[in-house]
C-alpha cells in the first residue's frame, strides 16, 4: 500500500530558526516560504531535498496540536512520516479494517500539499504519528 | 551540502513486531533480512520505498544506546534522520566549524550501508538526531 516518503515532519519552537538551521548549518539550497494552515493549526515550510522533503511545522494559534509536542520537547523533533498511497478513501478503509485509530474518524482533510491526508494514531503504528496522503499527479 | 534524505530511523522494542507491522498494516512490500551491528549495539532492518527507507532499530546487547530511547518511548518511535552527503569528511568538518556537536568527536564510522556516517547531536539540531552519510555509489 504505502508508496513514497513523501517527507518527514519535525514540529519547532521557530519555523524561522529552523529554516537557518536547515540552511546555513545543513547547507540546503531549496526552502519554501511558510505558509499559514489555520484549520489544521500550524505554519509550514517544506525543506526539498532531491528526493523527499522535511516539513516545518511550528504551531499556529492557542489550539494547535504542536504545543504539547513542543510542551514534551522544547527544542522540537521529530513529529511525523508522511507515506504516499494511490488512493486515500481505500488506505482510510483498510487501516479502519485492520484495527487502527484513524485521526477524525477517518475523515480526510486536505494536507499541506493540497491533497487529501489522513492521520493514524502513534499507538498502533509503533509509536510514530503516520500522514497518509493521496499521491500528487505533477 | 546535504544530498538525498537517505532514510528515516525508527526505534522499535521489537524488530520482527515491526517488519509485521509494516508488512502487514501498512503494506510494505519490500523489506530486508534484519541485521546485526554489533558495534553499534543495533540490530537493524530496511524497509525500502520508492523514494527512500525506514530503519528498523531494536537494541542489541545491554550498552545498546537505544535502551535510553525506548525507555522514554517504550512503543517506540522516530530516533533520527538521514541525509546523504558528498563528502563525510568535509561534512563532518563543516559541520565542527560551525559549532555543532558531532558525536565520537567526529569521528566517522561504517554504517548499516557499508559507508561511513556521523551523528551530530540533537541539541543544535532542533531536536533531532542527525545522521549524515557518505553517498552510497552503485
Amino acid at each position: 500500500m504505502i508508496g513514497k516518503l513523501n517527507h518527514v515532519g519535525v514540529a519547532t519552537p521557530s519555523i524561522d530558526a529552523s529554516i537557518t538551521l536547515y540552511r546555513d548549518m545543513l547547507g540546503a539550497t531549496r526552502i519554501g516560504t511558510p505558509f499559514d494552515l489555520p484549520h489544521q493549526g500550524v505554519r509550514v515550510a517544506f525543506v526539498d531535498l532531491p528526493n523527499s522533503q522535511i516539513e516545518l511545522i511550528e504551531p499556529l494559534g492557542d489550539d494547535s496540536p504542536i504545543h504539547a509536542f513542543l510542551a514534551k520537547n522544547p527544542k522540537g523533533g521529530q513529529h511525523h512520516i508522511c507515506f504516499e498511497v494511490p488512493d486515500i478513501l481505500a488506505a482510510r478503509d483498510a487501516m479502519l479494517a485492520k484495527g487502527a485509530t484513524v485521526l477524525r474518524g477517518g475523515e480526510p482533510r486536505i494536507g499541506a500539499h493540497g491533497v487529501p491526508v489522513i492521520f493514524i494514531h502513534p499507538k498502533d503504528m509503533g509509536g510514530v504519528l503516520i500522514e497518509l496522503m493521496a499521491e500528487v499527479h505533477h
